[in-house]
């Protein structure tokens, strides 16, 4: 079976990032820093209003590696993040995932991985390494 | 005000990762990957079986972040994260962080992030770089 995907193949997917999903990451990390959840602590910080944690943010670059590049059959190794602009509630982020290498070796691929917001800003940055198993896949119903 | 930490200060939180917690992670992320959600498929991989996502996991280091070292206040500059073993449905995870410096300019802590499960096998290691902002911490009620 040949690998299905060659350098510079990219994915991405699209979300906004609501109340709701801040108040359901709190409760499901334990992370209920009032930075993410109280209006007038946030309103003290350089931020003015509540952000979405990096984490959260961060998730959908999970979904775009679990579900689309490479998709069921990814593992993954590692992931950088730079958290470089906030993202606040109501924000529409993409996450966008683009092959930088592929080993030669072994079925291993490293991607560039970034977060978009609605205003064209970066807010994060970094690099994932991804194992691709395709027996996994190619064995599925 | 002092600055109220010093290197080699560490703080944790333990969860135990359940298949609620998997489910929820995969409905907030997006990334519904079968190899977190479907045993069949899991059963032809090389993990036998369903492993948590690594970015769930992940977020526990979050949760050690915002709400203890350095906690609110803290903000996430960056994080480094290589997930070295599977989590499986039911591990107990371990998040630690440990302060490896604290620059002498700005509030910034660099920090040792560890996951272990319950057998005191490391599951993730990393570093991550957060800033430290105490003034909307001083100004809490």
């Amino acid at each position: 079976m040949g690998f299905p995907f060659q350098v510079g193949d990219s994915a991405e997917v699209t979300r906004e990032i609501t109340q709701e999903d801040v108040q359901a990451f709190a409760s499901l990390s334990g992370d209920d820093n009032p930075l993410h959840l109280d209006a007038s602590f946030a309103a003290r910080t350089r931020f003015r209003q509540p952000i979405a944690h990096g984490m959260l943010t961060a998730s959908l670059i999970s979904a775009v590696i679990g579900t689309r590049l490479p998709g069921p059959g990814g593992i993954y190794l590692s992931q950088e993040l730079k958290f470089v602009r906030p993202v606040f509630i109501g924000d529409r982020v993409t996450a966008r995932a683009e092959i930088l290498d592929i080993r030669p070796d072994k079925p291993i691929l490293r991607l560039r991985t970034t977060c978009i917001n609605q205003r064209g800003e970066t807010v994060i940055t970094g690099e994932a390494v991804v194992m691709y198993e395709p027996s996994a896949e190619a064995g599925r119903v």
